[in-house]
């Protein structure tokens, strides 16, 4: 087998290898090749090659949300690096483990002006869970050459003293890139590494000469202590209103037997969003759908005692506006990192997994009477009966060709949603229960959804969907220069010729300030792009049309595919304000 | 006139104009709306929408590049301020003034799982010269309820106190806008004020409600020690070989008469980069022609007693390693503000203009005997030579599309030129005297060179053309998704199908790895991507196409245009290569 020469780069491969980090995106450089040379010439790892680092981030990115274990980055020294901060901040905010590994000059050859070179150093800081800044190898010359290194001349022992300082470099670099990458496993979230190589870069050698030590991530399942549990109990038996509201969270991660017995408590109500994947005829999905419409008195109906949360952020601004003025008497989130005050109303943060929160919980408290379930419920049957009334009604716009879309996905398949509209228009409707769907709404930008779906898509069997507005696809066109894109993935971009979504605020529409700064209006559509990347291309711009194209559109084919659906931009906002007056 | 009514933004927009920042470059968002609102409401400002802020602050740092003037860039809070920076280090290292204006989120906001929402505060520290995080304005409102406000129940006159810390937030930010901008005007270079605003954010007012303290930037010129100057002028005296290296450099910024001083020193030459801008007929462009077939023979002969640079980073590798091998007994660098020690023997930081400098310095020298300068005069003679018979010699390649590319741009206009291997190549021939030349060499990334070279032709009335690579070109495609591209500018994009220029370092060439990780091959063209965004395409495959197509490509048209050059991948490197055999 061939690896680098150097013997830090040998460090950093091995213990990537060893740790189970598979899957490498790397980008072109040569200050990084010793770890490409690694990475590449070793079929335990699954390399992808991606250009651009911005996509290639977010492509690492949406493979680690679906493997749910680390990807590694690697690009060469300067600006290149700086271009992942979008899918690093998303990783940071979204929990996702990503290895970022940069490639850097000598600490010698850093702000004396040479090329390609910029302070690497902690440039992530703000949005990392931790940074490793390795140490550049002594090198056997120095070691040869020992006698003519000038800090060395007044020594005993010279050669001994080198080869200490030599070995302690290389226990540096380990224990450095060991804690960074158990950090990412057991955390979650982006580390950055960041490794100084000097000339030669492109040597290699047929055995490894390190061999470094490797400890293994512990993972603790976090005990929740028992006062405060006997506490939870207490207040959970006495409450008569209780939201259970859950934001971004993987499928299949809450155990059948919790939710059946949220779900069978006429008290509780669970209030689920899109990007959920929880499901139970007893919940709540669509919850701006139930918010919109309400009045105070309709509020402080609402207004729960206590408010459980799990999972990541929460995309509906209804209901975050709703709680922060209704706040509950107490808020309580449980997750094993980290509690988000969103509601300004947390006062219990139980740092477990939620499934045993409820082991521990569930069996020792009792459904109470209450018409809190059963009044919203009722009210939440009337809202979809409306909302189809309103659909039948109206022609065709945003919000019509979602119904199509969101009901043309196949089963068992996956969604992705774009930032900013998309995302907000699927929380109007009730989805597929066999879908698994995923949003980066961990900084909720419009910046690398298509990267990320496809790493999805490339990290997952299934068939992966992405739905997109015409500026978030247009943003990250690049996305679409992957070599690694599999023949069923899809597109689906809904083209309002600009950021629709500023039309529903409270701008100054239609002026042409409104139209160049805010909706940056725009004539361009997917056509060329697809013929570039080598996507099959549709469009269609009527509710007929769009049926029919969607019928066959998720079938087999031999590229992968991209359907443009046009929308009347002027139409947009009117129908959906319209809806949510219509629905109430 | 329509102002934003919210003070903060409207003493941000007013300090811009206070202090002559015109350009504005804004990306589409709703934190950010009363900035956009401001800067698009008032005719003072040249208002740009530039969607995708990666590209957008690649085209304010263009047109800032032209003007020597700042220019400032608008983004909405989250992931959006992240793009900028690749553009706000490449401004860092080349000392162009850019003003990242930042919409953010309230305090109690941040960190609590709001969207779009990231921790903004330094988040560019390594990189940019200062940072003013301002702070959240006092709304009526608060002075109003103030008898509500809990921290002010159990103090005496509330309304006053309230309204005292109202004046104290409005001159802090005052001042923390002021500084920024005067640094950014002073020191050239990138600054970051970040902007918390609280909705509601698109309420205008008819009149100001504020009126901003302004300072004037003073901008000294720092004198030289006279000691210091004795010194200089001593061993300039003394010195019969030194040698004046020139990195990037606007043009027409050094006194022709110093330039004719130099040029009549024989123990001076002066080597001067493609960036330098600096032309005489006795000075030595394309260095690495010169110093590329020397033995160490002909690198001692080089070897300068005295080095004296200007201008910024240098890109020639070969003048790097030999001077860095070979070092001057003294390297004196000339910059109001900063010296790179790049040849690590820097003994000499004058911190002053060229200019003055040398107006002290050049009167007080005379000319010495030697023969430095006539020997290398004489070498480059024999080089020019060669280099013409190599030219002659070889098939179609790069080397042979840049001579005619090269010789086929008009007088008088600007030359961009993309990173890495363009910029390389270009440095190889001896350019039309009348053009000005820019490269993205701060950071030297690909990531930006099409967008800056945009930005470059908006801000200046010359026609630009822009030279670059494949993957520079693709990398950077979302540049061409811009509304201001005038119709007389031009892209040459030189297409080997990846990243040629991995060829030519001593890496793996022609296995399976190499193409896939090093050159990144691929079979993309710019054909599509003109279509979509109104480019005028040609693509020629020869040198007789090449030619014909340059004869006509720099006229006048009604649309900007593009022609790709298809050069032969597998020979390039070694047209090249022998082409450094063959000059010696």
């Amino acid at each position: 087998m061939i690896y680098p020469k150097i013997p830090l780069a040998q460090t950093v491969v091995q213990l990537c290898k060893a740790k189970g980090v598979k899957h490498i995106v790397i980008s072109p450089g040569s200050r990084s090749a010793p770890l490409t040379i690694g990475f590449s010439n070793d079929d335990y790892f699954k390399c992808y090659s991606i250009v651009d680092e911005r996509c290639a981030a977010f492509f690492a990115l949406g493979i680690a949300q679906q493997l749910k274990e680390p990807t590694a980055v690697v690009c060469t020294s300067g600006s290149a690096l700086l271009n992942y901060y979008p899918a690093v901040a998303e990783a940071f905010y979204s929990d996702i483990p990503l290895i970022v590994l940069s490639a850097d000059r000598p600490k010698h050859l850093i702000g004396i002006g040479d090329g390609q070179t910029i302070n690497q150093k902690n440039v992530f800081e703000n949005h990392v869970l931790y940074t490793s800044n390795l140490k550049l190898d002594l090198k056997e010359d120095d070691v040869n050459g020992v006698e003519e290194v000038p800090i060395f001349q007044n020594l005993e022992n010279k050669v001994e003293t080198l080869l200490g300082l030599k070995k302690g470099i290389q226990e540096y670099n380990e224990e450095a890139v060991d804690a960074a990458i158990n950090i990412a496993l057991v955390k979650k979230g982006p580390v950055h590494i960041n490794v100084p190589f000097d000339e030669p870069l492109y040597e290699v050698v047929n055995e490894l000469s390190v061999k470094p030590k490797v400890t293994i991530a512990e993972k603790k399942l976090l005990q929740v202590d028992d006062s405060l549990l006997e506490d939870c109990v207490k207040d959970w038996n006495a409450a008569s209103k209780k939201m259970v509201l859950v934001g971004v969270n993987q499928p299949n991660q809450i155990e059948q037997q919790w939710l059946e017995t949220l779900a069978a408590d006429d008290s509780i109500i669970v209030f689920t969003e899109t990007t959920s994947n929880l499901h139970h005829k007893a919940f709540f999905p669509s919850i701006d759908k139930l918010i919109a419409p309400l009045n105070d008195e309709g509020f402080e109906k609402l207004q729960p005692d206590i408010l459980l949360t799990f999972g990541g952020l929460i995309v509906s601004k209804k209901i975050k506006a709703f709680l922060r003025k209704y706040k509950p008497e107490q808020h309580w989130h449980i997750d094993q990192n980290k509690a988000n005050d969103t509601f300004f109303s947390l006062n219990n943060f139980i740092k477990t997994t939620p499934n045993y929160f409820f082991s521990k919980l569930l069996p020792k408290t009792a459904p109470i009477k209450s018409d809190y379930y059963p009044y919203w419920k009722y009210t939440q049957e009337s809202r979809l009966v409306k909302h189809d009334d309103y659909l039948n009604s109206i022609g065709f716009s945003d919000l019509k060709a979602f119904d199509s879309i969101l009901k043309s996905i196949p089963n068992d398949t996956i969604l992705q949603l774009g930032n900013s509209s998309t995302v907000r228009y699927a929380q109007l409707f009730d989805l597929n229960k066999t879908l698994e769907v995923f949003c980066n709404r961990g900084t909720s930008g419009i910046d690398g959804c298509t990267a990320t779906a496809i790493g999805c898509a490339v990290g997952n069997n299934k068939q992966t969907t992405l739905i997109s507005g015409d500026l978030s696809f247009l943003y990250d066109s690049n996305a679409l220069w992957n070599n690694y894109i599999p023949n069923n993935f899809r597109i689906i971009v809904i083209n309002n010729q600009g950021g629709g979504i500023f039309r529903i605020l409270p701008g100054h529409k239609n002026t042409e300030n409104f139209d160049t700064y805010f909706e940056t209006y725009h004539q361009l559509t997917a056509e060329h792009l697809c013929k570039m990347y080598g996507f099959k291309y549709e469009a269609v711009s009527d509710e007929a049309a769009l049926k029919a194209s969607l019928n066959s559109f998720y079938s087999e084919d031999n590229l992968p595919k991209l359907l443009e659906v046009f929308t009347p931009k002027d139409l947009n906002d009117e129908v959906l304000l319209n809806y949510f007056k219509f629905i109430g």
